[in-house]
């Protein structure tokens, strides 16, 4: 059975777009079939799956005309990917699915509102909660200070002068294991300048990634916090795939802007 | 400007496709386009581009109806591609642009006849030629015997009695360099049984990769050279990406058999 795809990425995480409004196409997506369209070298590759479908055709209490049914390369269902809903909210906009550009999507992490602004799209992506201080050790290295952070999953946030001082990053970074039981994403945060930022991440299951967009809004509450930066302030945040903008609002919301790019689309029978 | 393309796989060495029959579509296919489809985050993702053109459209002397327009992933010119020949092979028979199943296709390192049976896909890959003994050496370890074989391409063939012995290869071997002043690769031979060989690569400029199909072959030759095996015999030769199989014929010559796959259509305008 031959099926319609696109392929798309915001910040270098990419994404393979699955439409399926009715949901007659895959309702019965199953993890086999993600990891053969995810392989990179057999598939045709990406981060995850995004499949496009009506709420109505999933669970008719959701309250978006479209759901984000998200599932991470390994086959896995995940609740909710800052860069992959930049991408899904452009292709409805670049579908005509959507009569506006500013609307919410459902998630299995809820309702989360985006706007499409030429190049740019802009997530809500909700308060985020300031943990404890804790460490994160590279290698054989000094443990070094960091901060708990939870953008929807758990960050440790830490800083350095140089993004190349991580090293190759091939191993995930030593945690305090009863602090984050389920692991844990790790950004190594460069201050580059008022408001401005560059990190690298190593996420939990996917080692180094290109971007990661709870991460870079962990970035920044972090730094703005330990830095005394007050609410309603904006940063850039640079990662190796691109550049990233985050806005803690004045009412304790982030605010992730970035671009939001459709490199390809076809059929496939993978 | 939308245009069409393809993605496909021999053995998980993976590639765009760019028919263009008349070459009006990419005769000024630049480096930086091929770069761009060959990013596995921000394009397509594939080890190379196979343009597919009309020999009559680039250079009406080949002998040949078809010519494999090939480059690497970097964006620069190749000569040839045993992985990548059938995948183009496959396109051809699929999209009905070839009245035979058994043709010649123009490359760049001359004509090569190919022939389709089901999803395997048969390429004549010419005469091999067997060189010095040398070695090669991986990391801080113990040089070892090799043996230096030309399939097209230079190569130094080790034995080893665990494709994990080679270990994770992330840095070229070490080699004699007056033997091999633009490098080599470098394959690493298991012999499993009568006739059926594994093996991992290391390819100059790429890196270990899930197949090299003029590896398979000088895998092939040496062992069969080593072992006083008489011309006319075939090998299974497993790789990462799945299996091969090389025959060298009576009249001194090497057919590498393998699937080829196209995995999904569509148009991109990257």
């Amino acid at each position: 059975m031959s099926y319609p795809f696109l392929k798309g990425h915001g910040t270098e995480n990419d994404f393979v777009l699955l439409p399926d409004a009715d949901g007659s196409v895959h309702g019965d997506l199953s993890p086999e079939r993600v990891r053969a369209l995810c392989d990179r070298r057999a598939g045709i590759g990406g981060d995850g799956v995004l499949r496009v479908v009506r709420s109505a055709a999933v669970d008719a209490s959701v309250e978006a005309e479209w759901f984000m049914d998200y599932r991470n390369a390994d086959g896995s269902v995940a609740e909710m990917c800052g860069n992959g809903i930049r991408v899904f909210a452009r292709y409805l906009v670049d579908a005509g699915l959507v009569s506006s550009k500013d609307f919410p999507v459902g998630t299995r992490d809820g309702l989360k509102q985006v706007s499409v602004d030429g190049e740019l799209v802009t997530v809500d992506m909700g308060t985020p909660v300031i943990g404890r201080d804790t460490w994160v050790r590279v290698g054989r290295g000094t443990p070094q200070a960091a901060l708990q952070v939870t953008t929807g999953n758990p960050h440790a946030v830490t800083w350095v002068d140089d993004v190349a001082q991580a090293g190759p990053l091939r191993e995930p970074p030593d945690v305090d294991g009863e602090l984050y039981p389920d692991g844990v994403n790790v950004e190594f945060v460069v201050r580059r300048g008022a408001r401005h930022l560059a990190m690298r991440v190593h996420e939990r299951g996917s080692g180094e990634t290109r971007s990661c967009g709870t991460g870079a809004c962990a970035a920044m509450v972090a730094t703005a916090a330990v830095d005394g930066v007050p609410l309603g302030t904006a940063y850039r945040i640079d990662v190796p795939g691109g550049e990233l903008s985050v806005t803690w609002t004045e009412d304790d919301r982030l605010l992730l802007t970035g671009p939001a790019v459709l490199v390809a689309e076809g059929s496939t029978d993978l």
